[in-house]
C-alpha cells in the first residue's frame, strides 16, 4: 500500500513543519480566482512537485457559468487630507474586496460607507469579502480604526486590473497502473488566509511530493484552482475521465484545532465515505462525520446532481464553525503543527486505502478452493486457523463482485491491511481477479 | 399552497363550529350501506359542496363482491302485552339491527332473546350491530331496560324493505391544474353515531367546499360512501385513474379527545406517508403513527395487493379505542369543537402539502447552476447563505428526479413550505421542473 | 404441519435417550473422512432410517478438490525396550493422527518427538489431530505421560492403509409434495469425540426417523458425510436440485450446556434466517444468533459465493467455543440429555417451519374478497374480528407473491402456526396460491 512512510508521526511531523514553510511563503500572495497572486502560488507549489497548468480564457463557458475576467491589483489605499493612508493594501491584502474595480476619486465618510466593512463584534480583525460577479468595489478594515474616520474628504484609490485574461489551475498527476482515477481537490483563491486554504494546498502538494516516487493503482490528480470555478472548470476539460474516477476528496482547512471533520459524498455510501469513516474509526484521532449538504466547498460542483461523483470532502473546523474563519485572524499562528501532521496521516491512509481498495472476483466460487496445495494453508487440521487464513477465507468467500475490500473489512471485522494482503495472495494464485484492474486494459492499449 | 386559511385556530374553530351544526342535522337519519338515510344525508352535504353522485343497482358485481339488495326502514318496536313499546327505533335507530328483514309476529322472552344485543358492561348504551350479508333481524337494547323484561309475550314488529334498488355514492370534484389525482374517503353507513362518521362527513365536506375556491395541482376527490362496499364501488368505477393517484386518506373519528392518528399505507413508505409524518411531526399536536393493517377502514381496500394505493388513514382514537365505540354513547356531546378543529387544521395541512409535493429535475445538473445571475442569490461572497439560498441549494442538489420536496424536507431538514417556495423559484427561472407536472400533458390534450 | 411429535419435552427427552444409545454404539468406531469406521457407524444410523449410500472414488474431481486415497488403520503403537506399549490405539483411537501413513521402525525420543502431540494445558486430555492432505504420521498423547518418556529407543509402528479407495456418504431421503427441497447436513468424520459430531449424527438420524411417518411439503435430504470433502462431493453430484433448495442446516454439537446457537447463512436475511430466528425467538430457550462467517463447518461449502444457498448452522457451543473441544474430553458424559432434547425440539420446530413457509399469491387481489360468503368470516358486523379473521386478513393483504409466511409472521406479530393455518383454508377455497407448489409440477410430470 502507497504513502505508509506518512503512517507515523515522526515522518509526518516533519513533514508538516516543511509544509509550514511552504505555506510562510505563500501567506503574502494576493490571491483570488484569477490572477498573478495565483500563478505564483503555483510557482512556489512547483518547487515541491510538478504541475500541468492550466489557462482557460475569460468568457469560455463552464457549463452554466462562464469564465470571469481576470483580476490584478497594484496597489489600493484610502488617504486623508493629510495625505496620510488610513486603509493600505500594501499592509494587509484583506483591506481590499476581492475583484474590486478600479476607483481613484475623492469622496466623504459619507459616500465611502457603504462601500466599508468590519466586524463590531471582532473589533480588531480584518473581515474578508469578495464580489467575484458583480463589479463594484469595498474596503475590509478593523472596525477600531474605522470608529476613528473622521468625516473626510478621503481620497480613494483602487489601482487595479479587471480585464479580459485568464483563469489559472494546475494538477499533479501520478500516473497509475490502472485506468482507475482519484482526485484530491485544494482551492487556491483565498488571499492571506493561513487554515483555510494554505493548509489545503500544503497538504496537496506534501503529499503529491511523497507519492510521486510510488507506483499507485489509481491515477492520482492533485488539483490545485480555486473555488467553484476551478473545479468547474476541470470537470468541464475532464469530463472523459469521470466514469473512471474511484473516489477522492475535497480538502482543506486542515491546521487548526477542531476536530478531523468527514463529510460524506452526496451518495451517502460510497466507496470514499465507506474508506474515509473506516480510517477515521480505526486511527484513533478525535473525529467527526457529517451527512452531504449542498454548501461547503468544491464538493458542491463534484456532487452536483448530474456528476454525483463518489467524492468526500476532509476538513478539520469545516467552514464557519471557528471564530477566525474568513478574517485576518486566520493567520499562520492559527496552525499547530501537530494537527497539521495528524490530518496528513489520515489523509494518507485515506489515500492509501482508497488506492488498494478494489472489488474481487472469485475464479474458484463453487465451494471453496484448497489453499493448502497452493502453499496459503496450515496442513494440519484440528487447530483454529490464524489471522491470515481468516483474511483469505473472507476474501474468496465475499469475492463475488459485489464487494469491495473495504466492504469485506466492514463485514470480517479484519483491518484492511490484512485483506488487502490476503487478496493479493489470491490474486498471485489466480484464484480471484481484480475486477478494476480489467478497466485498465484498454486505456494502456490506447497509450 | 392551498387551504393556508385553514392553517391557524381562528378560521378552524369557525369551520369546526358549522360543521357541528351540519352533525347536528345528520344525526337523527338512520344511515346504512344503501338506502333514503344515505340520500338523505348527501343532500344535506350538498349544501356546503357540489356532488357528483353515482347509483349503483343491486346485484352489479364489484370484484368479489356484489351490491346488495337496498334496505329502508319505516319503524320498529317490540311492545308488551298492554301495547307499551319496549323497545322503539322512532326513539333511536340503533335499536335496530341494520339490515334487518320485515317481522311482524308474536313471540314469548324465550322466542325473542336471541334476537336481543345489549351490553352488560355498559348497561346504559345501546349497541350497534348489523347484519348486512346474512338475512335475519335484531333489536339492540340497554341493558338495564333488558333485564326488566317480563316473559311475554310480546309483538315483534319491524317495518323495513330488503328489495332490489342501488347503493349510493357520492363525489366532491375539485378540479386540478395536473392530471394528478387524490382522494380523501370518508364512510357514510353509519347511523346516529357522531364521532363515527359524522366527523369524517363534515370535515371532508368543510374541507371540500374550502378547496373549491382555490386552484390546486391535482385534481381531489371527496368521496362520500358506504364503508368496504362503497370503495369498491368506487374503485370498480375509476380503474382508469388510479395510476395517477399521487396519494390519499381515508377520514374519520375526527372528533374526540383521542390523540390524532395516522396509519401507514401498506406500502409504508409512500409519499403520503411520508406527509402525513412529517406534518404531524411539525404540527405540534400530541399524536400517534401506526403501520398499516388490514381492518379498520376503507383503506383496507385501496390498501388490497392489487391495488395498493398510497392511501393512509387520519382518525383521532382508532376503531375501538374508545369505549364509546360502536355505541349510542358516541352522540354529539361526544365531540369537542377544538378537538375537531385540531383534526381540520392538520388535515388541511397533509392535503395542502400532499398537492404541493412533487419530483423535481434538475436543468441545469452539471455543476450548481448560476444563482447570482437569476437575481436568486446574494452577490457578497464570504458570508453564511440564508435560509432561502439553502433552500435553493438542496433542491438543485436533489433534483434528480428521484427526490420529491417531502424526500427534500426530510434530508435537508428544511421546512417543507420554504422548499416549495424554492422549487416553485427555479422552476419559474428553468432551472428544475416538475416531472409529475408532464403528466398532466395527454390528459389536457384529450378534453 | 410436520414433526408436531417432538414438539414438547416428553416425546423429544425419550427420543433423546434414544439418540444416547445409539452414540453409544458409534463412540468406539474409529471415524475419518474415509474408511470402514464410516461405513460401520451408517450400518449403525440404517438400523433408525434406511439410507441411499453414495460411494465416490479416490481421485474423483471435486470442483478445485479431489478425492483423497481412502484411509483405514488396524493397530498403532509405542513400544519401550521391554515391549510395553506407552502409546496404545487400542486404548484410545485419538492416539493416532488421522491419515497417518504406515510406519514400522526404531527410533529414539529426540526423532520421535516431531511427530508427537499433546496439550500442556491440559495433561490429561488426548489431542485431536489431523493431516488429510499432507501424508505424514504421529501421536497424540496425555501431556502427562509424555513427560514420562524415557530416551528411547522406542518401536513406532501404525499399521494403516492409505490406497486408493472410496469417500462414502448417505442420504435419508424423505419425498414431498413438491418439487422443493431441503437438507440436513451433519458431518460423519470426526472419531470417538461425542459432543463433535455424535450428537449431529444422532440427531438427523432421529429427525429421518420422525419424519419418515409423515407427508413434508418438501422432499428433505438428511446428508451424512465427512466435513468438506463430503459437501463438496453432495454438491457436485446434485447440482440439478441446488436450484430447488428452500433451505436448510448444517448441524452438530447438540448436546453440550452452551446456549443454542444459529449461525446465519452468507444471505443473512434468507428464508432459513428468518426461520431460524422465528423460531428461537419464541421458544423461550436460552439462545444466541451470530452472522455468518467462512470458516466452521460445512456452511462453509453451502455459502460458498458460487452456491451461496440459504443454509444455516446450528450447534450448542460452536467450534472451538467449549474447553473439551477437539479432545479426548469429548466424551459421551459430556452430553446432556435435556440440552440434547432441546436441540431436537428447537431444530424439529425449525424444520416444520421451513417445510410450512411458502409464498403466496392472491387470487383476488382487487379488494379484500368476501369471507363471510365462504363461511370463513363471522357474519354479525360491529364486533371486533377473532384471531383467526386478522390472520386471514393479513395472509390475503400481504398474499403479493413477495412475502411468504414467515414475513408475515413478522410484520404482522401473529404466530406461524396460525397464518399456515389460514393459508391453508384460503387455499383450500381458492381465494390465494402457493407459488412454490407451481414449481412442483414439472418434476412430478418428469417421474
Amino acid at each position: 500500500m502507497i504513502l505508509e512512510r506518512l503512517s507515523g508521526p515522526p515522518a509526518a511531523e516533519g513533514v508538516a513543519a516543511e509544509a509550514q514553510q511552504l505555506m510562510r511563503a505563500m501567506f503574502p500572495l494576493c490571491r483570488s480566482i484569477t490572477g498573478d497572486g495565483v500563478r505564483r502560488t503555483l510557482d512556489l507549489v512547483e518547487k515541491w512537485t510538478p504541475l500541468k497548468r492550466t489557462e482557460v480564457p475569460s468568457g469560455t463557458a463552464l457549463f452554466d457559468w462562464e469564465v470571469p475576467k481576470e483580476w490584478n491589483i497594484r496597489d489600493a489605499y484610502v488617504s486623508d487630507a493629510l495625505d496620510r493612508r488610513v486603509v493600505d493594501f500594501r499592509q494587509h491584502n484583506l483591506h481590499v474586496v476581492s475583484y474590486s474595480i478600479p476607483v481613484d476619486r475623492s469622496m466623504s465618510l459619507t459616500e465611502l460607507e457603504p462601500h466599508l466593512h468590519s466586524l463590531p463584534e471582532h473589533p480588531d480583525w480584518i473581515p474578508y469579502r469578495t464580489s467575484y460577479y458583480r463589479e463594484q468595489w469595498g474596503f475590509c478594515v478593523r472596525h477600531r480604526d474605522r470608529m476613528q474616520f473622521g468625516p473626510g474628504p478621503y481620497r480613494v484609490v483602487i489601482d487595479s486590473d479587471l480585464a479580459p485574461g485568464h483563469l489559472t489551475y494546475a494538477e499533479a498527476v501520478i500516473e497509475g497502473r490502472t485506468s482507475g482515477e482519484a482526485i484530491v481537490y485544494t482551492h487556491t483563491c483565498h488571499p492571506s488566509l493561513a487554515n483555510d486554504n494554505l493548509t489545503g494546498i500544503a497538504m496537496a502538494a506534501a503529499l503529491a511530493r511523497e507519492l510521486r516516487g510510488e507506483t499507485p493503482r489509481l491515477t492520482w490528480r492533485f488539483v490545485f484552482g480555486p473555488g467553484t470555478i476551478g473545479s468547474l472548470a476541470w470537470l468541464s476539460r475532464n469530463e472523459k475521465i469521470l466514469p473512471r474516477i474511484s473516489g477522492g476528496f475535497v480538502v482543506g482547512l486542515l491546521g487548526d484545532r477542531g476536530a478531523l471533520t468527514y463529510k460524506r459524498s452526496r451518495n451517502g455510501a460510497s466507496a470514499t465515505d465507506r474508506i474515509a469513516e473506516h480510517v477515521l474509526r480505526t486511527s484513533g484521532c478525535e473525529h467527526r462525520t457529517m451527512d452531504f449538504e449542498p454548501y461547503g466547498y468544491d464538493e458542491r460542483q463534484f456532487c452536483s446532481p448530474g456528476f454525483d461523483l463518489p467524492i468526500g470532502r476532509l476538513t478539520r473546523s469545516a467552514n464557519g464553525a471557528y471564530p477566525e474563519y474568513h478574517t485576518s485572524a486566520d493567520d499562520l499562528d492559527l496552525i499547530r503543527t501537530d494537527k497539521l501532521a495528524e490530518s496528513l496521516t489520515v489523509l494518507a491512509r485515506m489515500i492509501s486505502v482508497l488506492d488498494a481498495n478494489r472489488s474481487l472476483q472469485s475464479l474458484s466460487p463453487r465451494g471453496e478452493p484448497r489453499l493448502g496445495k497452493r502453499g496459503l494453508y496450515g496442513t494440519l487440521g484440528g487447530t483454529a486457523p490464524s489471522d491470515m487464513e481468516h483474511a483469505l477465507l473472507w476474501v474468496l468467500n465475499l469475492a463475488d463482485g459485489k464487494h469491495d475490500v473495504v466492504a469485506m473489512a466492514a463485514r470480517s471485522g479484519l483491518p484492511f491491511e490484512l485483506l488487502d494482503r490476503a487478496a493479493t495472495a489470491l490474486e498471485d494464485v489466480q484464484l480471484v481477479r481484480s475486477l478494476d484492474e480489467q478497466v485498465a486494459e484498454p486505456r494502456r492499449a490506447a497509450k
